[in-house]
This record gives C-alpha cells, sequence and structure tokens, in this order.
C-alpha cells in the first residue's frame, strides 16, 4: 500500500494518505457522505475531468473505502462501506477547521445530529450529547456563509438501496 | 483563499484543503506536532527535495499554521501557531484510520495523553479521561507495528523556545 509515493514513511498517516491524500478525493468523500452515489453526481458536483474522477473512484474502491454495486446493467452506485463511513470525523474535523479560519463569513454548511439536532463538532461528535456520529446519523444544512435564504440542504436523493 | 485550485467549491473543506492538501503537508505537519521545527528537521525525517519542503512551509506560513522565529541570523525555527495546533484532531484522526485499516501489524505510533496515560483516539480525545487534547498534552511512543522494541519515542529536542 505504501509503495511508491510516500515509502519509506512507516507511519499510519502516511498509509491513509495514499489512500485519501489525492487531490479530489476528500471532496468525494464529502460528497459521498451527502448521499452521493452515482459517477455523474459526483462529476456534477465537483466539475472535473471524468478520467480523474474514475481514477480516484477506483482507488478508493480497491482500498475498499466504496464499494460498486451494479444497477442499471453496466452502471453502477459507489456506496460507502464501514472503512469509508471511519473516515468521517477525518472530514468533518477538516471541515470544521475551515469554518473556524478560513469561512469569514460563516460555515457554508451545518451538519446536525439528526433528532437530537446539536452540531456536530470535530471528530464527528455531537456538542450537545457527545454522541461520536456516522454520516448516516446526521443532516446537513445550508449555513451562514452559503449565502442562501433556506437552510435546507441536499435531499440525499441518490442514496443507494441498502446492502441485502 | 479558495483560489486556482478548487475553485468554485464554496465549502470549508476545500478551504482547509488549499492550505493542507498538497503531498507532503499533512506529514509536514505530523512532524510539527512531534516537536521539529527547523528545515533540516523536516528535511531529513520526510526525505523530500529541498525546494517542495521550501513551498509548503512558506504555504503554511503565509496560511498562519506555522510561524517563523528567526535564530542565529538567518535561519528560522518553523513553530505552531494556534490555528496549526487545532489541526490536530485532523492528523490523529487520519492516523487512526490508518493504523485500524491499513498497519496489520499494529500502530507503528502511539499517541498517549501525558499525566493521564490515556490513548488519545479519532479527533484528538483522550479514550481514558474523554478531554481533547492538543498536541502539547500528549507524549508519543513507538507502537507494535514500528518493528523496534523500546518504545520511547522522539525526545523533542528540537523544541523551539516559547514565545515571548
Amino acid at each position: 500500500m505504501l509503495g511508491r509515493d510516500y515509502s519509506g514513511q512507516n507511519c499510519s498517516i502516511a498509509r491513509a494518505l495514499e489512500v485519501v491524500g489525492e487531490r479530489w478525493t476528500l471532496l468525494i468523500l464529502r460528497d459521498a457522505f451527502l448521499g452521493i452515489t452515482r459517477f455523474d453526481g459526483f462529476a456534477r458536483k465537483l466539475g472535473i475531468a471524468e478520467n480523474v474522477l474514475a481514477r480516484r473512484l477506483e482507488t478508493l474502491t480497491e482500498a475498499g473505502v466504496l464499494e460498486r454495486r451494479p444497477y442499471q446493467g453496466r452502471r453502477y452506485d459507489y456506496v460507502l462501506t464501514e472503512r469509508g463511513r471511519e473516515l468521517f470525523p477525518v472530514v468533518v474535523s477538516l471541515m470544521r477547521w475551515g469554518d473556524e479560519h478560513l469561512s469569514p463569513d460563516g460555515p457554508p454548511a451545518l451538519i446536525r445530529h439528526a433528532g437530537c439536532g446539536g452540531e456536530i463538532g470535530t471528530g464527528a461528535r455531537c456538542e450537545a450529547c457527545g454522541a461520536t456520529v456516522g454520516p448516516d446519523d446526521v443532516e446537513w444544512l445550508w449555513g451562514p456563509g452559503s449565502g442562501r435564504l433556506e437552510r435546507v440542504f441536499h435531499p440525499r436523493r441518490e442514496r443507494a438501496a441498502p446492502a441485502a
């Protein structure tokens, strides 16, 4: 796994970056956490070259972060695995740091603990009840930095069917 | 800040990745959390080209993650700012994910809550006392995946003098 890129680093951070450290990969995961599962959905949201997106999805699938599930013959849903869902705290921690230091108009998006309503903070921990939550336990809202008046955000239309 | 790279993404994750998403940057931060402050220290530990390291340190300094402090005339310590220390949960969360999924011989390194002795988990939270800790509150040990018998790890010899 370490191989060609961060070779010589016997380090779990380097190994994690071999999987998720390439350009766009953590934004692909953000969109997977939002409920996107289809190639076209990722492509539309990210606006990146299709060959780059295809390579990134392949890397994530080979690493067991996403799982391909066929639909309509030769098309696929890319669905987060348990291993993939466990990256939620990494993405949330980055987001909260960016909210704090790089978003002067306020957070573009907010993550709330579904049911509880608490805000999800660093480490994907609910600031109200203290639970550590996964991506299926939350709802996303537009924040003050989004420039939008409405707050409702992404209804997870694309959610693939649960595994059998 | 968003500018040329992840432009079009009004997103705190994208903004954070503009600062820390380039190759090697999160490993530079790992070493800063270990107490390294000097160009030669980073270069020795990472084994990367000096021009790449210089560019990364410049980006981190411009973004307010590191602060340059002169010593011996024209040399500098690169010291974590408060903003930089707040990236600790991101790096620890990546590390713990890599420990869990990509380090079959066990974690190469362990992070312990100094004084308390608890292991530091995802989100930089102490698994014993529940405190969220910063990089100055921990000690690092070699773990079972390091292939070493001794456990003592990096005495932070390079720690720069505290700010006046």
